[in-house]
């Protein structure tokens, strides 16, 4: 049996006899870095979603960019998968490995390179993690804004154009990462560009790779921009009479330019949960949790001016302090979002979903969605970076329930095209991996043919993490 | 004779034939629309650069997508190069037709299609200038902040990744492009994106054609990026002793987080060249041009941080004001600055070059820069977007002389290997076009047979505006 394009065109014997001999090379090669143990290969096709593992046939611990390029080499002379592998947090099932192949495990790669503080950047690679580099570069008075929920890899958020809730002020990796280093399908290592704050010289290579999810390079090195730590930083909690009017305050935040650092929504439903998760003793009702980024003047100033929007958008009172500990724990359990939603229905698997939309459409798209959430009887929080017009469904699913997973499933489809019929899109953070793949063409369209144009031309032998975005 | 990849693969006396029949059918269906007289060919091969001018065969004026779709499907079936031309203020020789061969005029698409002030974004066709645009949005409380030196198209803009004035605050068309639509080689129409401020939906199509320069695809329309007028801007002039000590105040600024709006380092030629050329009386000693935008006290809070850091720097008193005529003649005096350097010998053309060097290396870049100009003779202002370590060159040049055009060409080549060799680039702005193809290779190494793959993939004919970036 072969399949079409997009998937691998070799049949299945085939495939696992050049599988056995790549892994017999490797193995001479890498020794005990190589593992075929199931329990390793189960937890490296694992990732943070209700889609089912896929294992690769090896695991390979990787040291440097050189062993990437030697390992993708052997990959590419048998025409047998490659997939990269960094913290193995993504939500679209990246990581699995449906025709099997290689997984390259980018852990070891965990040195920051170099510190530009003069230059505000620095260079890692890809198995740093977030919190890592934060950790590293702490003393510098530099910090690095991108903070999805996980503790991701920066090569991993890389390549899934990742973002989170400084996004708003901060960008997201695609306005963030300076340059990278990356081993295309051939072995080729490609540097995409150097340090200089911007370029017109040649395509942006570096864009294309950001965002690619490891289907035409893998990531092994980053460039990346560092903010200053602000002077003073502002927050609160504000809560709503109704999940309109915290949209609606949103919008206006945004549009009256007060350049705020986070804005975040979550839902009654969410709120219930981070409650009983994060033992907070927040008032149950739609709630945006907020952060001003500046000087002593400017968050005061900032903190006020969204304190009167709210005030005309049904908010209850905006208390706000620059207290440092009460604002990481009120951080701390937004980031914990995820496993608060998780908790409010034990033995169920969350389905976490994102979709983006122009933030005028944001109030109606939010309200449709939880009118849908709760005509189905789904069990289902809401939480978001809503300055981007960025939101969140958590779905609860019970996994032994085929019902239950259709019903999931169906959802996310509405969620979809509801999001894409507004102007927006598909995923605003988690990218398309293998659970958005069949949105993608509601989405874009002819450009998906364009999209196939480039995949076939840097990876003509389909190795590069098949199966993800553009396979089926 | 043929021609190696990269540049047309078809023979002289068939390339004109083709052309011949092109025009015919074109101008059938175009009619007093395409033109071939010299003059209108002329014209729209004609560059603000020292290259040679290389006419296409024909003009033809288009009014929307679905006509340069029209031209591109008759150019393709027969292998007939496609030019697209926005204001012709390019400076690398991009609208150059040195194959001959359809220059797409678009011109005529000059209608700003959609403003959603409520989502600080509009869309508008290729050919609606920026000062166009900002006139149409006038009303809104809204602007478009990229200033090239020139009204150039949005198109235009988009296709060499321009930047501007503002840049260091508002960033560049990579980022301020939130979606475009494009005619590929095939004529197939492309819309990049929708109008999410996010999306992590396939590859990145949008930034692949930003900075393409017309060979992957020809940009018709926009989605751009508006931000909110500010509600104070302040601004002013500082001198100092020195260009080093200048570029030590634009260093520390940066590095300091002031969110300063602009600022522009003149040297002591080009100080003199603008009191000659915009009558003003300017201090002839190196200057830095200033504008803050915030609040009130925002502006009067960073304006104060900023004359510290000059003080400590060398730079004279800095006296800031808000006052909106002294500033618009200052910045119509610095958007003049390539005018006022062609005056200073007139007869001369002026060669405009730039490169852009992470902010630690540009004191350093600048004053060797300066070294060079000296110890080889040339009359070479510089000006530059220094906030972002971006800074141009303009050499006047006797066309009549070999001597002096092999010394300025020697002179940037100089000036590119200096840039990259500080992990830098040969162009932060202007883009490769014609003029700076050589130092491609020398910047992105292997990277560039990446690009010279996804071109072959997506124009495998080569007749999108063949002989640019990627050719020879």
């Amino acid at each position: 049996m072969t399949f079409a394009y997009g998937t691998m065109t070799i049949d299945g014997d085939r495939r696992r006899a050049a599988a056995a001999t790549v892994v017999d090379i490797l193995r001479q090669r890498f020794g005990e870095r190589l593992s075929t143990s199931a329990a390793v290969r189960e937890q490296h096709g694992h990732t943070t979603t209700w889609l089912e593992t896929q294992a690769p046939d090896a695991v390979v611990f990787a040291t440097s960019t050189e062993e990437v390029s030697e390992i993708v080499k052997v990959c590419a002379a048998h025409k047998v998968p490659v997939i990269a592998f960094g913290t193995g947090t993504s939500l679209e099932g990246h990581v699995n490995a449906p025709y099997g192949g290689i997984c390259i495990d980018l852990t070891p790669m965990n040195r920051v390179t170099a510190v530009h503080a003069e230059d505000l950047d620095c260079v890692v690679e890809a198995g740093v993690t977030r919190t890592m580099l934060n950790d590293y570069i702490r003393d510098t008075g530099l910090f690095f804004p991108i903070d999805p929920g996980a503790d991701a890899s920066l090569g991993g958020m890389a390549a899934t154009r990742a973002s989170g809730t400084n996004a708003v002020r901060y960008g997201t990796m695609k306005e963030n990462v300076l340059a990278l280093t990356a081993v295309m399908a051939d072995g080729t290592v490609v540097k995409t560009a150097g340090r200089a704050k911007k370029s017109s010289a040649g395509y942006d290579l570096t864009r294309l790779l950001v965002g690619s999810e490891g289907t035409l390079g893998i990531i092994t090195e980053v460039t990346l921009r560092l903010a200053g730590i602000p002077e003073a930083i502002s927050g609160g909690v504000c809560t709503f009479e109704t999940v309109e009017g915290a949209c609606e305050a949103v919008i206006l935040t945004i549009q009256s330019g007060i350049p705020v650092a986070r804005i975040e929504l979550l839902d009654t439903l969410q709120v219930k949960a981070v409650n009983a998760y994060s033992k907070l003793e927040l008032e149950e009702a739609p709630t945006l949790f907020l952060e001003f980024h500046g000087t002593e003047a400017g968050v005061a100033e900032q903190s006020e001016r969204f304190g009167e929007i709210a005030a005309d958008c049904g908010g209850g009172n905006f208390v706000w302090t620059t207290r440092t500990e009460d604002r990481t724990r009120l951080w701390k359990a937004r980031h914990d979002a995820y496993w608060a939603a998780c908790a409010l229905s034990p033995g169920k698997k969350a389905l976490s979903t994102d979709v983006c939309v122009p933030i005028s459409r944001l109030a109606e798209c939010v309200a449709e969605t939880r009118r849908d959430i709760e005509e189905h009887g789904l069990v289902a929080p809401m939480v978001g970076h809503v300055g981007d017009g960025n939101f969140h469904v958590l779905v609860l699913v019970d996994m032994d329930s085929d019902k239950e997973k259709a019903e999931a499933e169906a959802f996310v489809g509405r969620l979809n095209m509801r999001a894409i019929g507004m102007e927006g899109t598909c995923t605003g953070e988690h990218g398309i991996g293998q659970g958005k793949m069949k949105y993608l063409a509601y989405e874009h369209g002819p450009g998906v043919g364009v999209m196939r144009a480039i995949k076939q031309a840097l990876d003509p032998d389909n190795i590069m993490n098949p199966g993800k975005i553009l396979a089926g």
